[in-house]
């Protein structure tokens, strides 16, 4: 049995609204690395006009779902499975390759581990560190692959640390991976949200490898935590190893129905990269100003941050904004990370204001 | 490696829509076993009001939707937990409690088995036998229970023969399974159809056993196959061996949203019991006057049906029934049938008399 320390998620709006008595409408979560520009409109009338999907059971191929999703990342529909979020896509790629020994460069999403939940498979962790501003060591990391694994997984950008790996050295993994027999799980969902992330999606090389699972949501980019709609990308042949172990009609029919259409909404993905590109500067700026913070460089939509002033502790702290009903994700469940370490997501301007100044006014209150 | 035999599933409109170029809305599908009724007025509104649902994930504990399910039920909700359909929890309990043998028997849903992919269980079938019209035979299934197996997952009403266990035998069953240390999976998804659901459900007897885990679906009953919402009861306990195999947020924001709105819908959930009483004996009887066609008693919302016609295969029916857009449920695919049997949902009268009219002109034309 693993250990589950990193069973913990950002996001539980509905659980802290519950005991603290507010609307979770009007909670700050700053703990859920979501897209925060509202939903593009005319959703729900669209949604109307098909209540009849609930009707049928979805397509069992996903057929348009896939087509979309194709036409949107310039590849072919064969290359492409869909899933209940990108979750249910790492577990079904563990559960079908299960391989003997998988290698997970850590501090990283906990769901990884707990994917191999009742498995025989032996879970290790390469070290993140933080005197490398929790860059992956690319040479150690292939130094280490060389010496036996079945599996690696990896988040790029990885959560929580907000660094991405380049497709130079991604490509330098994949080649090590291939040559000792290695699967490749490669996490995307936070790449819509990095500065270069047309240059360094494992989109461009995925031609040359039949090892290599890249998984993507709607979830963060999209905003919608609520619809569980993900996708995994990678050779046929891989795709037909897995496809045993899928669960039928995992994505429900409002999914299946959606992805294609917010996939259409050319200005909200428009908007939305405008925000991260000027929002990220101006966000982790505006941090490093706040005495008794470190903070981390990120090219993803969240900030990981190390508390130093010495009179708080992140519970202290959580607790405090809990209070004022402003949601921040404890970093201290991450492997390898403690209870000093705690994670932002980036958001709309005039909220990003509201929640610096509470942790300046917090911070300042008991200082050295 | 299992074999994939009963890996087909009813209820693919859109495949068959496409191939004949119909409107998926146009097609009578027989091959489903789902409630015809059309859905309750005023759904399309009120997920329009809540589409901000979509915006978080959905609440982890799923504290509402149990505790409407548990009103409905009339149980607690610590007994209740929610799962993407009946399949995701069919496989989860397979998972967390991987039995060394399982019993199962057949013919049953296909997906009981599918549940074992890549796992080391021995999986072992228990037949019915048409010359007992398909009923278990109780006492030959309790000296088998008693030669040992870890777990027997039982479908009742049974899915494709529409037969009832009735209380007495399954408290017999639960008896023995508890004896001998079985896990029963009990799938009560058709039992909201069944003549005496109250008296037959095993929420009669489940404060009894903590070795049961009784599944139940929205999607039968409440005809929102897309909807992918299901729910299982069981002793605490058990719940909580079985949890840390589950997959977060696998149902979505809308399902959660509208599963205590559709139990709360007491004008569909009267009309739709009305109907089936009145409808499942005219169905029955009406078939069984169609000559050629051998039809079993059913206590579900469908009817298997063997073909006695010699000039007829159920390939060849089906095909013929599918270009005037009918479809129909070829059960050659599930254990211990062959290409002589299929399955009919049961509809509205005026399909249901077009349906059996069409059936009757085609054996007709071709009979000895």
């Amino acid at each position: 049995m693993l250990n589950y320390k990193n069973d913990v998620h950002g996001g539980d709006v509905e659980r802290i609204a519950r005991e603290y008595g507010f609307d979770p409408d009007d909670i700050l979560d700053y703990s859920a690395n979501i897209n925060p520009l509202p939903l593009p409109d005319g959703m729900g009338e669209y949604i109307a006009k098909n209540l009849d999907v609930l009707r049928r059971y979805p397509d069992r191929e996903y057929l348009e779902l896939r087509n979309a999703i194709a036409a949107y990342e310039g590849i072919t529909a064969e290359k492409i499975i869909v899933g209940n979020g990108a979750t249910e896509l790492i577990y079904l790629a563990v559960r079908a390759l299960r391989p003997e020994r998988v290698l997970i460069p850590a501090p990283s999403f906990g769901d990884y581990e707990r994917a191999f939940t009742g498995m025989d498979t032996k879970v290790n962790f390469f070290p993140l560190r933080e005197e490398d501003g929790f860059e992956l060591d690319i040479e150690s990391f292939l130094t280490e692959l060389e010496k036996g694994c079945q599996m690696i997984i990896l988040c790029n950008p990885n959560n929580p640390t907000g660094k991405l790996i380049n497709i130079d050295k991604l490509n330098r993994i994949m080649l090590t991976a291939e040559k000792n027999g290695i699967w490749v799980i490669l996490d995307e969902t936070f790449l819509e949200f990095a500065p270069d992330r047309k240059k360094a999606t494992a989109l461009n090389i995925i031609k040359n490898y039949n090892n290599l699972f890249i998984v993507k949501a709607f979830t963060k980019f999209f905003a919608v935590p609520g619809l569980r709609l993900g996708y995994a990308i990678a050779d046929p042949g891989l795709l037909a190893n897995v496809m045993p172990y899928k669960e039928p009609w995992s994505v429900n029919a409002f999914a299946s129905l959606l992805g294609p259409w917010f996939l259409k909404q050319k200005g909200f993905i428009k908007k939305s990269r405008e925000w991260i590109m000027e929002e990220r500067p101006f966000f982790i700026k505006s941090l490093k100003e706040v005495e008794g913070l470190k903070v981390f460089e990120s090219q993803a939509n969240f900030v990981l941050v190390k508390l130093t002033n010495p009179y708080w502790r992140v519970s202290g702290l959580k607790t405090a904004l809990e209070g004022i009903g402003i949601m921040i994700r404890d970093a201290g469940s991450f492997r390898f990370l403690d209870e000093n370490y705690f994670r932002l997501a980036i958001r709309e301007r005039k909220k990003n204001l509201k929640l610096i100044g509470e942790l300046d006014d917090l911070l300042q209150q008991y200082k050295s």
